[in-house]
């Protein structure tokens, strides 16, 4: 044995795995995700790890990093292949989805996604680069009613408050209303303008002051101005309700009256309105969010994590967009939608708050069956863990005829709560926790949380 | 519109997707597979899709094509990294977690894995590059009990009659048995043997048997001796019971007496009776099994669909090995593993027996809620919807206040079992396919399938 050659494995930078009792609680919160999801009546679907790399990049440069796939052998003599890349995120495979099945799928097509996506980040940068995102879109065709905006976020913050993060927070804004100022005013920098909005939280409102009295520069009637004060208030807009936010944005200094404005304005207030059943916190209009710059077109989100610092950014964001697949079919796609950052948020929580994810038991075993020292008796247990199974118990039978207290110990070890004892044809039920143990039925017994 | 630059996405070959439709049953499938087996208390791990290259490799060449991944723009003054590539199965995966987790894993380890697993197959062979596998695996150290061989034997075919394809015949056998044959009579060429007789089913006797009487020679005390004859008879033996498979063993016309083979024949017996519990016809040793030719040291099992001909070759398969990571770790770990290939079962079974899966419903959605023409009713509806999910039902809202015909349409389209319409405070339920409405509460209906 000490002759033979090994290969010590060492860990991959930027791909995380877990151990099991790790991943039980994984498996938990994507499963509540998923009945969250369902729940409004999103369906699934998976699309393949990769894509043509000429649909990646379908839009234009990608500024994400991209994983190509080669056959490590290749023949000479074979077909020239489109060159395969791994998907780096799940809406540009959506949108290549939606165009091909157009014809087959129902309109508005709401679906939830739940895959790895790949980032070929360079090593050093301490990045994951496989991880999951949970993503939910609603697309339809022309027109998508504002509705939706209000039930992703409802569903977004459902998903969140049920995985014991503690305090969330869903900050709202409308891109359309920052863009009305930047349009109307004329400004030709609006998308410096957005970035530097964007970093008001980073940076503190002295340099986003500053950088705007750069950057936002306005020539009207009465001369050059710079409404840097007025974009810095506007971004400082935090209302809870759509009432509050109309009264904070009335006292703003100058207000331009245009269609896009005020659409943004009923947008926002329409999914104030439709969340007022959240609790009191739980969503803000917060107009210093902006979310990428060409992408979403109106309504955008962010979440905050108010309990947990370690977690720095937003966990859940997303937004409307007016046209998802125009690069792959001739058709008008609007759709809204949000996206969870899974991966980055189970990592944090598993680090820094392992008590609040519960992480424990190494087996989803409720029962261990013991296995009785007297061999002709072990059919009888296995007809109890059959029994108990089909109760809907799950049921680890005990793998060898050893002594009770080496079993017990087992049962321990990998933190089942409840080990099963026949003997002389009587079963009893241990309760591990209560250290407790009483006649039970197989027939009937069922495990309770 | 027109004017805008339109790339065509096509399917990629062998990389599978499915319609919302398929994918719920897909779901259903591998939320039936992974019930199974944590009802067996198999614990769920999930490695990264890449390994180092050398780590893929550190057995010696693979037989399988690989995929090896590339950052699409490498920086020029980047660290040079390890080659990593996809894996192509879940058990070198397995073996390097089990080897690098060492100190963190309960012994004996079960684990169960369903994840996707890549070969990189050349184009014009029509053979999936990516599917999904489903294992479990039982690892201990040095030494792994037999009653585990059934165990996994039983689970799987649980898993197989929950899916509802047909008949499943589970074969097993033993390669001590085989082996003890061919290495007690000093036959030369055992390898070669071996995969003659893993083609019985498929050439037939005649030439099986004239393969062997090339392959088999035997010099022995009395001379030179070929034994292709009982080799086959060896192989044609198909037995339900241990009790009929030591009959018809005994009616060979020479039986070496080696402890080896001695320990095949205890061994496949006890698996036989560990799973007389099963229905009859359920389970068959049958020596022609093989199963590759340098991994497995004791119990193999193939699966074989009775009712769906299309379905060619094992659905599930695996058997027992004595060393799973010996080429990363100084320990002796046996083990015993059986695999579905699911996404060949699923796509053969979507194809031909689309009644049998149950294909329709194109979202999870119990329950369709319409949304009042009277806007000022919709927070009405909204809230009914609410309390219907809180009692676990999935509810989809409509989307726009339209007339009650088109909303009904839309139900039946994405066939959603039931409607729902608030009007004037009153709730009813429509059951679309009995075509009744009748009163109902929403804080105590529940959706039965």
């Amino acid at each position: 044995m000490t002759e033979k050659r090994i290969y010590k494995p060492k860990s991959i930078a930027g791909f995380p795995e877990w151990l099991p009792e790790e991943r039980l609680v994984e498996q938990k919160w994507f499963d509540h995700i998923r009945r969250v999801f369902e729940s409004y009546g999103f369906c699934n679907i998976e699309t393949p790890s990769v894509e043509e790399l000429d649909v990646l990049t379908a839009k234009g440069e990608v500024d994400k990093e991209i994983y190509v796939i080669e056959r490590l052998h290749k023949d000479p003599d074979e077909k020239k292949e489109a060159r395969l890349a791994l998907h780096f995120d799940q809406t540009v495979p959506m949108a290549r989805y939606v165009a091909m099945n157009f014809n087959e799928l129902v309109f508005p097509f709401k679906r939830y996604q739940m895959q790895r996506v790949w980032r070929g980040e360079r090593p050093q940068m301490g990045r994951m680069r496989e991880f999951y995102q949970c993503d939910i879109d609603i697309i339809n065709v022309d027109n998508l009613p504002i509705s939706f905006d209000a039930e992703v976020a409802s569903v977004m913050y459902e998903v969140l408050e049920g995985l014991n993060i503690g305090k969330i927070q869903l900050r709202i804004s409308n891109r359309k209303i920052i863009s009305g100022f930047i349009e109307d005013w004329g400004l030709p920098n609006g998308t410096e303008i957005l970035r530097i909005l964007d970093k008001l939280e980073k940076v503190g409102e002295g340099q986003t002051f500053s950088d705007l009295e750069k950057a936002a520069s306005y020539t009207g009637a009465g001369g050059a101005f710079t409404p840097a004060r007025i974009l810095l208030d506007l971004a400082k807009i935090k209302a809870p309700t759509s009432e509050e936010f109309k009264k904070q944005f009335s006292n703003l200094h100058t207000i331009p009256n245009t269609p896009k404005l005020q659409d943004g304005i009923n947008e926002l207030c329409s999914v104030l309105d439709n969340l007022s059943h959240l609790p009191q916190g739980a969503v803000v209009a917060d107009l210093s969010i902006v979310r990428g710059l060409d992408y979403y077109t109106g309504t955008v989100y962010e979440t905050q994590l108010l309990d947990v610092p370690e977690f720095t950014g937003s966990v859940c964001s997303g937004g409307r967009y007016d046209d998802l697949a125009g690069s792959y079919i001739n058709k008008h796609l609007p759709g809204v939608g949000i996206s969870i950052g899974f991966s980055r948020l189970f990592d944090v929580m598993r680090q820094t708050r392992p008590d609040l994810l519960g992480i424990g038991p190494k087996s989803p075993a409720h029962v261990m069956m013991v296995v009785p020292e007297n061999e002709t008796d072990r059919p009888i247990a296995a007809e109890a863990a059959r029994t108990l199974r089909k109760n809907g118990n799950n049921v680890e039978m005990y793998h060898a005829a050893k002594k009770f207290g080496d079993q017990l110990k087992y049962a321990s070890k990998k933190n089942i709560p409840f080990v099963w004892i026949v003997r002389d044809g009587k079963h009893e039920v241990k309760d591990m926790t209560a250290q407790t143990q009483s006649a039970a039925d197989p027939k009937t017994w069922k495990f309770k949380a």
